[in-house]
């Protein structure tokens, strides 16, 4: 890497070109290829957000690429955020279609009218169901590979209830969800916000959504939950007969993290100027095995790396016998964000040890050859805490307050969020959003969820007018 | 289920409709929706295929869903195989898109134009990419969920190499891939075909797929492998710098297991007169604990399964504990296919036993709770094996030869398949084929692989030339 981390913007060029991570010249615009560089990383991490979300209860399907027109219009509020960003499909082979068919965007109007007519009794309730997919959306602003793609890679999960309580504690589910994974597994640490009520997914009644930061101090949006109420089950019809007999419409949440994304927050946060730094269980490679050899010590060195090998095949464990030299090796491993990289000679052989180098520290260790499997577990784990902890305290340092129009303008240089007394975050709070993106190219990004506090006697750092609420501000992605 | 298995296709129907395999009310022709009942087999299979490809030197990748026009129409044979299946997106939000963008209809023309710039010495060869997704043809044939729909779910692996030995090696590969996990593992029996010359992947100079036998006896292509030679490779200029410093034209293969369809295989195989039979491998649910309670002994059966369940958690298993009678929760838990039943009541757990039923067999044996688990591994891969064996037997008993067109025509009633004598199975064959299919409704599938006899003085079936080939004949889904 030749760029250091703090130039962010080309440095996140960079490694994607470095590490080939995407491809950028596939000749469609805003659409890139996923090499497997990148690729491995997301298939785990998407075996790990299935594997969680099955065992809360919810279960896999397939629902069709393709939604007629009309179900995509059913929802009014929906069709209109979505509608403006739609690929449709007008023709197939030959001919045109009657009805043009929109690639999904997401999968609501697909899903629920399918819903409608599973669901019953309160006995088929709750129902909880995923599934992984790609979407498409034709988006205006300027992409940015793995952050804003016309197609993108996500999880979607939609759940059914009978009663309102339910679905907001789904709601919670789903936070907990993202805790467990995105900050306790991959290292990553986010602010869950209550986004004000003109900054909802289309169609929702409130969304919750967990807000990072990238290194340069601005915001990135991770997964996001919806309460959608009952507006989506009284368009598409999803009731359920309760045991007095009448019908009721259901309650509906919805959740979607979204994979190509969050690995462009993961490679942002733990990365550094040597190039990736992985998580161990996210690694491609987990551990790589440096030989290192003379003409005359070749033969034994090669037998025994193969043997350790062997040995942590339980691991993602690769040697490099190329021929190019160990410091280039080195590099080349660090580049890639190999965790643990082990380095083995004659004279380690000799002393039945060998040398264990963490890609997050650099440190380095000798340990002996029967010791191996338990200080690779042990360091390998030391280093995914490691790299949780570093993100975590960067992260709070990128909290701060303003309580003027002046103080904020101040505080938002500094990067990171900025708690900021406001009018009100329903609809008529929309104006002073505004207002602040306009000066200070600020995005109000919601009330942060679980903050009980209120702004005594603090006035709107837009209008002036007495505060009813404390809002985050932050520069976004 | 109140159709028996011998009128197989409407058994197929009922089967998918009773154990909500597949759901056909989705308004869109051809397009159905998958439920977690289907999902949750096909995810598992997945996952099963994408360990198999890695472990023979596979990785993972994206590639887009949309291709541009362009590269759909550079390679002539293909083009002419596809285009007129395919589904064009040609407007995006409200505005029309200057090129036509194809929905892939299989990835040969997305990803090899990425193969160019990626491949430069022959260190970056063999290249072995697969990629698991969905793919989209405007079919016009009649489509049957799962076997011929609209959008299908598959993996596709695309491999380069420096050498025409090295891509059949491959192909040959493929074939061993296919024969470990759909026969092996699924229990699914079949036959690899080398494909006439007028009936391969357009622009493949071979195909070889496997084909299987449904219980109608009539056959379905499961996964083909294809040697595209260097047809492709000189369409899109995928070269390689040799030793010897000149550019050359690398050599390809690809392979597409097509998830969706293989699960009709499977379940149309092992499936019976009382419904789904998985193997235990496959099973969404691998084990149903049945309590036999009455009021007075509710609490203490209970506690007991819970402990079984917890005793077989790194098994998928699951505890019925609704109000329906036992007898109704067999019949309900036999229909989804769950390969073993633990019953247990005061009486057994006095006795320090359970009874474990077998799907297959219907088979029921008491077993000692301490050695539970033990004789659930035994059983359960017992079963696996049996349909397998069961499998095997009935599709080698549909195998049959003919020497004439009349014999052919008897034999062909039977189902299965027909070896005959065959004039070519060159692009000249085409003719003689076309006759059969007129006069006797069967295609002819190819020469079976590995299959060197010759038919010695024997005349094509169809035209009473001297035949030069056996090839086999077989009615076709």
């Amino acid at each position: 890497m030749d760029i250091p981390k703090e130039n962010f913007s080309e440095w996140y060029n960079e490694i994607i070109k470095e590490a080939h991570l995407c491809d950028l010249r596939y000749n469609l615009k805003g659409f890139v290829v996923i090499p497997p560089n990148a690729a491995q990383v997301m298939k785990t991490m998407y075996r790990i957000y299935e594997e969680a979300l099955e065992k809360k209860g919810h279960k896999p399907a397939y629902f069709p690429a393709l939604i007629p027109e009309r179900n995509l219009k059913a929802e009014s509020e929906h069709v209109a955020g979505f509608v403006p960003e739609v690929f449709w499909v007008t023709e197939a082979g030959l001919n045109k279609l009657e009805e043009k068919l929109a690639m999904r965007p997401t999968s609501e109007t697909a899903m629920y009218p399918m819903y409608a007519l599973w669901i019953n009794g309160k006995s088929d309730l709750p129902m909880k169901i995923y599934q992984s997919c790609q979407v498409w959306r034709h988006e205006t602003k300027a992409t940015k590979p793995f952050i804003r793609t016309r197609e993108f890679y996500w999880i979607e999960a939609h759940d059914v209830f009978a009663t309102e309580e339910e679905a907001l504690m789904q709601v919670k589910e789903d936070m907990e969800t993202t805790e467990e994974i995105l900050h306790q597994r991959f290292g990553i640490p986010f602010i869950f916000f209550k986004r004000p009520q003109w900054d909802k997914f289309a169609g929702a009644v409130d969304t919750y959504a967990a807000d990072t930061l990238m290194p340069d101090g601005k915001t990135l949006q991770l997964p996001s939950t919806h309460m959608l109420g009952q507006n989506f089950s009284k368009v598409f019809n999803v009731k359920y007969m309760d045991e007095d007999g009448a019908q009721k419409f259901c309650w509906q949440t919805c959740y979607g993290p979204a994979i190509s994304r969050i690995y462009a927050s993961l490679f942002s946060t733990h990365g550094d100027n040597k190039g990736l730094v992985y998580p161990f269980e996210l690694a491609p490679v987990q551990v790589i095995i440096i030989p290192i050899m003379k003409k005359d010590t070749e033969a034994e060195v090669r037998k025994k790396v193969e043997e350790l090998k062997a040995k942590l095949s339980h691991l993602r464990t690769e040697a490099d016998f190329s021929n190019n030299t160990p410091g280039f090796k080195f590099n080349k491993w660090e580049l890639l964000g190999v965790p643990l990289r082990i380095e083995i000679g004659m004279r380690d052989i000799q002393k039945g040890a060998c040398v264990v180098a963490r890609r997050d520290t650099g440190e380095k260790k000798e340990v002996k050859l029967e010791k191996l499997e338990e200080e690779i577990r042990k360091e390998g784990a030391s280093l995914s805490e490691n790299l949780c902890k570093k993100a975590d305290s960067w992260f709070s340092g990128l909290m701060h307050e303003a309580d003027s129009d002046a103080e904020l303008g101040k505080a938002i240089e500094k990067g990171g969020f900025v708690r900021i007394p406001f009018c009100s975050d329903q609809k008529e709070g929309e104006v002073c959003a505004d207002r602040l993106k306009e000066k200070h190219a600020v995005n109000i990004r919601g009330s942060r969820y679980g903050d009980k506090e209120k702004p005594k006697g603090k006035k709107c750092v837009a209008c002036g007018k007495p505060a009813s609420i404390f809002l985050y501000a932050a520069r976004q992605y």
